[in-house]
């Protein structure tokens, strides 16, 4: 939509010839090179993506991701887990931007080895029950729509109880940027697994106590003393919320998964949070930086994202790359629709590079192109 | 139990004379004075209390708090509260240290004035049904054992819908110290009083989400942005809690009231607690430095201050001085207690003022005076 | 100047009568009274300051001060301190507010007890040389007009190397405000003191880099590692400040001491300043809740306070109460002047208590009263 | 020297055959992958880094630096800048990890385009006099071995004034980080240029008094206050350090250019320091994530990374990528030698990323390999 100007005062306008490209040899030689041949390169007019908006539905990838139970163990694999490839960024096994996500899927009374990295993860449970993580010595149970992290370098390993049901979950987590800023690692526990040191679900039953906060003067940890968020309370506060709030323009009614600790997101590197669309819902389009991986875990709808319509419900995930105007929509008239969704705003606004704009059409919504 | 000798090293002993006493009187002229006539006063080797342990019968209050309404109008006393006086701050108007504490009760369709003042205030609702307090242009109603703040320099105003019944509420303010600081102020608006901003209960409907919060660019305040904090959930979270916890050795299950953007204490200067005892729970003995004011919200039982024994029930209200050795038992073998405090440790804290120490008896438990 | 009017709707306004005083005297005998018999007493309008502003000149102190060294030792007064009684603070043995100030007088070759106290003390050198301070194992040489911090609970000692000459400084600690918190403690080390832990002068060599600090991952105390504010920087920074900074108008060129790790002031409880009046410069007048206590480093002026004259030279002492309107001239056409200053706007800052107003006054200056 | 095995429990250890090979065919076609097809690649066992170890010889860039100045002018060029390339980071212009480093010449009298950009800037003055900078409307002028930011999205320009000298200095952007996180914007101003908002130099002179703040309500920035940090002060401030400490096992003498108001970095993604290696001095070998660019600022020696040498003289540029182990030492038995670097800690830490490893070799030192 805005129109920039290479040619103007205060951009490289150096015209290429003979003499110069003597110099840029020379230079090449001393691995130097001369910054106006890409200075208008580097550095953009506006951010520029990377990735391409996608949408994965959950009723094609399913089978396959049930496939694999029967293809291999967890202890073959590690962890059995299907993962999203934007179409972009294949190289970095990214799903959108620097963020990996992918589903696990587990049998009951299977569990995976208990391992660490220094990459972050996150996980929302599509379906299935019995499930739990250990994280850290923290036993948690898992139900459908329940939010779990296990922080970066944090030992952790899941499973689902002998009398549960297969589950599968969403995975995200921050590997591709911490391969790409050099740090990642990662070690693994013998095959006993962690100890079991607090009481099952210690973590939710001292912190998620709707403003009340345990004594509890160890917690010196960079991320949430509370593990679980419960869909459970998750929901009945979005429904609270929209009873008194009219919402943001561009995501409805919307809560972020908080530290309770310190009001901020719950881990140093993601965030994470769950929206709730009224029936009939259209929010207005805008865009900013940072990646954001949804998926729908209620109803059904629509997003726009820079012109392109992605049609979602239950169980789909889709994308909104970094700067890519984006809206979504609610197709029930009479059900409330509900998008969790994860990001990595955290690690872009602890840098200072977080900035939005707001689509400067007429309406606040965007034309769809045709396909 | 430390016995302490002024006449070593490092103490001021300084025997007089008549020199002396010359010395001093000369400096007197000078607005001044010797140091070593007052060092070892002014600098006692452990924290010295101003305030004496008491307990105060709501049996014997209630009868004279429901008088006044037939004595005074809101619109007369500003307030119509009965305060609570610790024998030795009757000059400050405190119930213990720098802490006001005091009855207020409102009749069905009364209202108090708007106003505003620099000390912070918190309430706890005892009695009654149909209370409401506006703050800043948030109105919040009230069920019994509920907590609610009126933070620093917020207006605010209370009442008791038509269709109530009588409320009592325990109002706590920081008045005595914001005075002693030279700080206090008061504003009044005019009798239409303040507009309502929010819809009724904003603030807990957004802001109680378990570990969930809204995307609220506007807070900026450096007290809590939830207002209120429902018995019922304070109650579930203190079950919860006991499920999984030990509880601590000194308090049983206590959970902090606390402020969801921070993990810190809900205003400035005053925290508050909700602690559960379980049935027969008696705990160990402990002093520290700072003031607290308690309220029995549930069940019955005695704590032990000093050496002294004060037995509670539902809705007594006592104080523990600080620096004063205190232990709390739950009378009862089948039932929970429940006490509510608040007390001055954010101010204590932050002035790099708090200490505590353990009781240094054999089992953890003070002998009772006899009286 | 502002007119205020207790019998306006929000106030106390009930008439007393014979049933209301038999009823004030059955809330008396349970320890209780009616909030609104003191209401607009303890609910000012405005703060109310319980200090008055004054002056101690040196010239008559001094000499006093030089008498104690014949009079007691160090070792018999634990410190040889000539304390500044406020009139209205006498009780409290407080200079200005809860602040105590005293001048302090050591011999060459003498030094004090070691000991340490929950209050907080800072010291400003007026006189002498060989001055030193040991501050939990840092030994601090001290010249004139150095400003030095010794934390509260850190142990610390002073002296006068024998080759230098009586040393009197400054003492500032705010052992009022601690034992009002019920809160200060005291112990004492034997004969033999500390022992030097670091070189002489390790913290300021390290520290004071002008915006370099060192890699120092042990430094976790809630106070300043920079323990000394040499006069040479600190004299330099003013003059730098003002050659290209208009000042303030109410303290002209001013910098405050600060932690180079936080920016903020160097102790919990008290910050502190130094000033520069330029050549005839006369400050605009405005009050601040919080205590200041000035001495005169360079220089000479006049302060008036409440429409009080104060003239001051070097080493001058004076005192401006919380909510006093003050304002600062500089006498000398040629010469500069410089007001040392140390303070409580941490404490009252924290609390949430600091609030300041401009003098309304045509001219910014008040009309000075006749004595 | 620290051996892994992928073959342990807890990796992935998935056999492939013409069935998996059919399933990961299927899962392509839906963007999908097998997790553990790449799960041992994108989880290391250790950090991976991405850039190799390189040297550039002040002796052999300046010719092709100068020569810049006779075929391009700043107005061609948005600025003259020869940049660093790292032999394994060229695509993303990177000298090292994700910082881009160039050499920028400037001539009596020129000053280039004013322009700001997300990514953040700082400069290093190797050689000229004259030369400044105008931040935000704050112009400071610049000496050699002077260090001066330009933080994001703060408008810059800089220049050389007609009198001077020609300059040449080092540049240290955080571009190939911030396009990597999709982020980076531009923009520029007309010919005209910045309005100089402040008098030269007002930064430096307000906020580089050893300790002393200016009261500056005003500023709200992520980034210091204080915008240059001479080498008058800090040479002087190494000295100091190196009088009272032994120093850092790894680096000598160091300090880090630290923002006065916070303690923590000068920027939010990079920060930068000094350090001074004694007569002789060879530091101990450690590795570390986080990538840093070096350069010689005083006198001579050589690093050795990763079992290379590198042989480093005044103005000499090296870098030691994320985890290669680094030491140090100084050639000179008289003189010492300062080495100004700069790096992406703050980013590192922030993510939770940084980690350390001292040399487990006997002695500390590394073994080097012939070329």
């Amino acid at each position: 939509m805005d129109t920039y100007n290479d040619e103007v005062y205060g951009r490289a306008r150096v015209k290429g010839n003979a003499e110069l490209d003597a110099y840029y040899e020379k230079l090449g030689k001393l691995d130097a090179g001369a910054l106006w041949t890409v200075a208008n390169d580097i550095e953009p007019w506006e951010p520029r993506p990377n990735s391409v908006p996608m949408l994965w539905k959950y009723d094609e990838l399913r089978p396959l991701v049930m496939d694999a139970t029967t293809l291999v163990t967890p202890e073959q694999a590690g962890r059995r887990v299907v993962y999203l490839i934007n179409k972009k960024r294949a190289d970095v096994k990214a799903a959108c931007g620097w963020l990996f996500s992918g589903l696990q899927v587990t049998l009951p009374g299977e569990s995976t080895p208990a391992h660490r990295h220094r990459a972050s993860a996150l996980r929302f449970i599509m379906e299935g029950s019995g499930g739990y993580t250990i994280v850290d010595g923290h036993k948690i149970s898992l139900e459908v729509n329940d939010f779990v992290i296990t922080p970066n370098s944090a030992w952790h390993e899941h499973g689902v109880e002998k009398e549960g049901k297969t589950c599968i979950w969403q995975d995200g987590l921050d590997i591709p940027l911490v391969n790409a800023l050099e740090a990642n690692d990662y070690a693994v526990l013998p095959e006993s697994g962690q100890k079991q040191l607090f009481p099952t679900d210690y973590s939710p039953s001292m912190y998620a106590g709707s403003g009340l906060i345990p004594a509890d003067p160890q917690w010196n940890k960079p991320y949430s003393p509370l593990f679980r968020y419960s869909w459970k309370s998750t929901y009945a506060a979005l429904l609270k919320a929209a009873e008194v709030s009219p919402g943001s323009p561009f995501d409805g009614i919307i809560l972020h998964y908080s530290n309770p600790l310190t009001g901020g997101p719950v881990m140093q590197t993601m965030a994470a949070s769950m929206q709730l669309l009224r029936p009939s819902e259209h929010t207005k389009a805008h865009k900013h930086t940072g990646s954001v991986v949804y998926q729908c875990a209620k109803g059904s709808g629509y997003s726009v994202i820079n012109g392109k319509r992605f049609n979602w419900k239950e169980r789909d995930i889709f994308c909104v790359p970094s700067w890519h105007y984006h809206e979504h929509a609610n197709n029930s008239e009479t059900e409330d629709a509900c998008l969790f969704s994860f990001n990595d705003f955290p690690t872009i606004s602890k840098l200072g590079l977080y900035q939005e704009k707001v689509y400067p059409g007429t309406n606040g919504f965007q034309p769809i192109e045709e396909e």
